[in-house]
């Protein structure tokens, strides 16, 4: 694997075509290594970038503390042949003009109100700098691919957004790197958000929409869980569910022990 | 869901782009269901098609009686918001030039000599017909989908090519509308086909590549499956394996009671 540290060294690359770019802030987990496997099948060179972004971060929350595991992550990368990996330097994500993306203003754009502003800068600077064929998530993150679809979308630039399941830890927890705050006990705990929002699926058929969230909160609540947010909304542009809704999007974000985490599901009508 | 019986219609359609084509034989599971549901993710909008391609069969083969469920499809596509289905006329495959496919002498290719042909024969006529932006295989298929890759490479169509993960009944056993042809019962004992190819992967990393088919092909054969062929090869080019191999393709095809039945893992190195 080589590993690239500047723009210009990127620039010299004559990549294989089509070729894949995954982004990451590191502290690689099986989600992200999802993504590398299923871009080393499908795509004849893979580039993969650590680079924890500033610009996502506000300004209580845990950009200096962000977890950083550089040795482990290059050697996870090495073992599934990934061709590349881009290590940008700090100044990176300096003097960029801000973006301002749609679909910001629900779900984690409400808690975290410039975090998809930082994501989307620094994606575009991506795709602008690198060019892939393709740019893969996760999608634990939905927000973020559904407001980088829309964006390249809009901008017609030349790279697909895919997006690939979940992962998760045995306990039903999705994979993050926030993870690492909790112990393990706590991960196994933290298993229920994800019963809870398959519980919320299947009431969906039965109850209305009012009744579901009602539950599936005093349930996450009586287990502990701060709730920043517990929607059901439609998944297609994250507003009220309509007669048009032909999949709702039930996304949970929940404080457990000062960790932040999220989940979601999606139900399709 | 719009259903397009004719090539005519389908040239009148104006897809939204990009979009994906998924094409299958019919009898539907959950491992077309994953394509697409992957398909409707990441896509504008999905064409499915449907079509029994006698090409594709020996003369000995399950051409006449393989599982046709047209209805129960077409509910299950609707379920999932697909947006066409182009179930082609039967004359459909007809006075085609056969394409003669590469890495096609080897596992499924020596016991099925003609399969391939088939397959990449109308792969062909449906890609130039309906140009899609992607067109979607599982990875149960293994070599036909490094087949259609090459092919599509080799020609430079403009369809990207994507193959996604097996998906596994309860018991292991890939899933497969050649399932059907077994009881519930014999779909258990099947799930040890997938035990067995793990575990031979395991081995690989001590023992030598002799002993670990020799190994598997006893326990096969003990618990009653007749091998058509048990192969650690190459995956990138399903030929022998060399210090330059980075990924091995461990694939296997059995017949129990008179199934046919095909599975396969990769180990990266």
């Amino acid at each position: 694997m080589q590993i690239i540290k500047s723009c210009s060294a990127l620039n010299s690359i004559n990549f294989q075509k089509p070729f894949a770019f995954v982004p990451t802030m590191g502290n690689l987990h099986e989600g992200h290594l999802s993504l590398v496997k299923f871009a080393k099948e499908n795509y004849s060179e893979v580039i993969t970038s650590i680079f924890v972004n500033p610009l996502q971060f506000g300004k209580n929350e845990d950009f200096a503390s962000y977890p950083k595991t550089l040795d482990k992550d290059i050697q996870l990368l090495e073992d599934l042949d990934c061709n590349y990996l881009f290590l940008p330097e700090p100044n990176f994500a300096e003097n960029l003009e801000v973006i301002k993306p749609n679909f910001s203003d629900v779900l984690c754009g409400l808690s975290r109100p410039t975090h998809f502003d930082g994501v989307l800068t620094i994606i575009d600077k991506f795709l602008r700098l690198i060019k892939p064929n393709a740019c893969l998530f996760g999608l634990k993150d939905y927000q973020q691919q559904l407001i980088i679809k829309d964006y390249v979308n809009k901008k017609k630039l030349r790279t697909e957004i895919i997006s690939l399941p979940i992962v998760r830890e045995n306990s039903g927890l999705a994979m993050s790197s926030r993870n690492n705050y909790l112990s393990k006990d706590d991960r196994e705990h933290c298993g229920i958000i994800y019963s809870c929002i398959q519980n919320a699926a299947e009431s969906l058929k039965t109850s209305p929409v009012k009744i579901v969230i009602e539950k599936a909160t005093d349930f996450l609540e009586n287990a502990g869980f701060e709730i920043d947010y517990l929607e059901v909304i439609d998944a297609n542009n994250l507003s009220l569910i309509t007669k048009k809704t032909n999949k709702i999007l039930i996304a949970v974000a929940v404080i457990y022990k000062k960790v932040r985490l999220i989940d979601n599901i999606i139900v399709s009508l």
